[in-house]
């Protein structure tokens, strides 16, 4: 069997989340890179594989799919070699774990997401940050993290509806809140900080997914240095200069 | 077996998805009315169905669902009387449903109910709209609304993907789209007149699904009928009378 095409941009979370998805379930796969930053998601061939322009997109032969989600749900049922418990046959998780995956896209994403383009990657990419939409989103991100807590991550769960293993519930949202470190230390601290579980919740993915997990994101520390390089050398040009907190690079998370 | 219970308010537009799946597929179900318009999603006692204050929610015996796509893969599963055209059991036809159910909510689903909340809902609710907001979820949705037509109604397509019966995603997309009735019949015009494909594919699912899509959805154009009725009374009071075209109710779709 030809190995499946998988496009993807390793700043991009949900690409991130079929990447390490594939690593760890030994599905044989070919990365091919689609440079959002250099708009290549838009370019007409791309949009012959995903005609919403948009990572992640798979092609399994004739087969193409895009949505994360669904390219999650796809590959953990078409592959025999995947665990069940990523996307469990017993309808009551697995309804359990839909509901989630739903719940996750009108508000840990789009709250996240929208929080991150208005404010660190709008003025990275020359473009109009709406101050009132980050507002809104930041809200919204709060809420999220805050209902996260206190829903799925009660008692002393180590995943997501106290599972002792992880699903693509948990992949996907931790990949998600990977992407706050685009805001810098200080403002990822002040939005993570107070919740305790989500950060051991976090490391618990990061482990059982290793060293896929680190290997996926290592693109996106590296944008997030180029940002705080760009962030300082704009804050010399007006006379100040970052403190030596806001200086840090390595991720507490 | 006890019915199930479905705890839903017919003015949104996922838990008339819910309702007319149920009726048309004969689940035995109890309607339970969360009246959002008086806060009652918000009681302490709903959160114990559903802890994010959001309707629609189940109660199938012991077990709790929220969050609609999942309510609708739950009932398509467990009930065998369900015909399968509404989530295939063939995994790549599924996979290709998942992946609009997945795009909806970050794209139709945000620009609709976003566009719909701060233009028609807020005043009526005494709520401060925000234009900035309404004016990106406008876009969001005439974008949306465009990529239906282009990507899963091409050709002659009854229903989405050129499918001959409709699936979950029919439903879901096509009551999210009726909620632009709230907006009055010219903007719901100007939305959608120019897209013969979708106006024909909302025909299509209201005629499977009748009686009981008209049945579902008789509170939405009352409570269309209410907004207009208060909107002439603001403009008597401030001299200006509503055109004989604005005063239209009855739906054109």
């Amino acid at each position: 069997m030809a190995p499946i095409k998988v496009y993807a941009d390793r700043w991009s979370q949900p690409s991130r989340a079929v990447i390490i998805f594939c690593r760890v379930n030994k599905i044989d796969f070919e990365e091919v890179a689609v440079d959002l930053f250099k708009s290549q998601h838009l370019t007409p061939e791309f949009k012959k594989v995903n005609p919403m322009g948009q990572v992640p997109a798979i092609v399994d032969g004739r087969f193409k799919l895009f949505e994360s989600h669904a390219i999650l749900r796809y590959l953990a049922t078409v592959f025999p070699g995947v665990a069940d418990h990523w996307y469990p046959a017993d309808l009551f998780t697995r309804a359990k774990i839909e509901s989630i995956l739903d719940w996750h896209h009108s508000n840990l994403r789009r709250g996240a997401a929208t929080f991150v383009m208005h404010t660190a990657l709008a003025p990275f990419l020359g473009l109009r940050p709406r101050p009132e939409a980050a507002k809104q989103a930041e809200k919204l991100l709060v809420q999220s993290l805050a209902t996260i807590e206190s829903v799925w991550l009660k008692g002393d769960a180590k995943f997501l509806m106290g599972s002792p293993l992880p699903s693509i519930a948990d992949l996907s949202l931790v990949c998600e809140i990977m992407q706050l470190e685009a805001l810098g230390d200080d403002t990822c601290d002040k939005l993570l900080g107070g919740h305790k579980k989500i950060l051991a919740w976090i490391n618990n993915v990061k482990k059982a997914t290793s060293p896929h997990f680190e290997e996926a994101h290592m693109f996106l520390f590296e944008v997030k240095e180029q940002m705080q390089s760009k962030k300082n050398a704009e804050a010399a040009k007006h006379g100040g200069l970052e403190t030596s907190s806001q200086l840090k690079i390595a991720s507490k998370l």
